[in-house]
């Protein structure tokens, strides 16, 4: 059967999402904790490979197993196995042929930024630090900028293997609750680092460090350097995935 | 000079906030770093003795010392002498013979619960966990009993050395956005555990596990037993430490 899940993780103490060879990542612990249940090794697909530090509230993945609990009760039996810093929100049996990566239509993330003299001590996992004036305003009209279909190339960190660099991004939401900024992202799809670039170009902009105009040029050029730099990735959050039917 | 700040700490990794034999404590942390700035020893004295794993916001110290640093830019130098769990928000000169503890006229705590299916992975360490219902309305009557000037000795952990348990609670708030409840509890002192108490006594009429008029007979007859369980320490914030005039 295939199941799929939604997963939150506190992303501090992992290598990121993908399995790999010098750290423990988040996959990893996953298809441990099915193996044990199962018997035999289980693959999971995740929706997002998210990079070392950064947090899911609402990643999704799939997998295929002969368990014996029920689809939607899978996701208490799976959290008995799991460290405390990664939860089984969810869990049901996928509709016929689901891919959590390849049926994705859309996702959102959150980016947050603690604008204080301070470094939060709460919150010092959670977000990124700039201290110094932020405009927020400057930040809106900058976000705008990257609203609608385009050519994000000039937003793609280098290495990406995207075979398009063409996204529609339906919408960036800034908003300031006190001392805390939070980007709310949402779009048909990111390249590698774009919500990170995304943020630190923001972030330049609310210092008044980058214009408009300077944005534009580069979303224009397709230069990468032109832009902000890549923002921390313990701020960014994975908050939903988005399907065309509802899973969980 | 006396001097005055206002601290933020995530206090999972600490034995609480007062000096003690076995364990590393937020006190201890901030009187080694100004021991370095002053070159002899400075003694801290907090507001509120959180316990361990009590997070702090807003807790408020004083101490005597003799230091280079403007009173207003002391925090900024202590920031780079302190782990990233305990930061110092804003310094002050303190008023003649301020004391933190002793001039305090209340204080303004957050109780965080998670009310879902499963235990947040990022707010593991800063909520309990309560699955299953919870009514809010009947959480928000059992608070209202509360409210008030009261004999509180039904509310006070064993052990307690306060000479009189008569307190004023002057609101506590019981507010629900999604998974998240939040108490926010106000009042001019709290005796030992008294808000955890108070946490656990919500909880438990929340569940329908105590009823309105079990908790009067226990403010009557002043019985510890009546009353719920002592919330984990873990959802407890101090969040406002209230003085006459502004400090910071």
């Amino acid at each position: 059967m295939r199941y799929a899940i939604k997963v939150e993780y506190d992303g501090t103490n992992y290598g990121g999402w993908q399995r790999q060879r010098n750290a423990l990542t988040v996959q990893e612990v996953l298809e441990a904790a099915l193996k044990g249940m199962a018997g035999n090794p289980v693959a999971v697909t995740g929706a997002s490979r998210t990079d070392a530090g950064v947090h899911a509230r609402g990643q999704v993945a799939h997998f295929d197993a002969e368990l014996s609990v029920p689809p939607h009760k899978l996701f208490l039996a799976m959290n008995t196995r799991l460290p405390p810093d990664i939860r089984v929100c969810a869990s049901c049996e996928a509709p016929e042929g689901f891919h959590a990566r390849f049926d994705a239509e859309g996702k959102r993330y959150l980016y947050a930024i603690s604008n204080s003299t301070y470094a939060s001590a709460i919150m010092r996992n959670y977000c990124a630090f700039v201290p110094g004036d932020l405009d927020v305003e400057k930040m809106r009209e900058a976000a705008r900028l990257f609203v609608g279909t385009h050519d994000f190339r000039c937003a793609m960190a280098a290495g990406s293997s995207a075979t398009t660099t063409v996204r529609t991004v339906y919408a960036i939401g800034v908003q300031r609750e006190g001392d805390k900024i939070d980007l709310d992202v949402r779009g048909n799809g990111f390249l590698y680092n774009m919500v990170r670039i995304f943020a630190g170009t923001l972030i330049r902009a609310g210092q008044g460090k980058l214009t408009i105009g300077e944005i534009q040029s580069a979303m224009d050029c397709g230069d990468r350097t032109l832009l902000g730099f890549t923002a921390p990735a313990k701020g960014l959050t994975l908050m939903e995935v988005y399907y065309k039917n509802r899973l969980f």
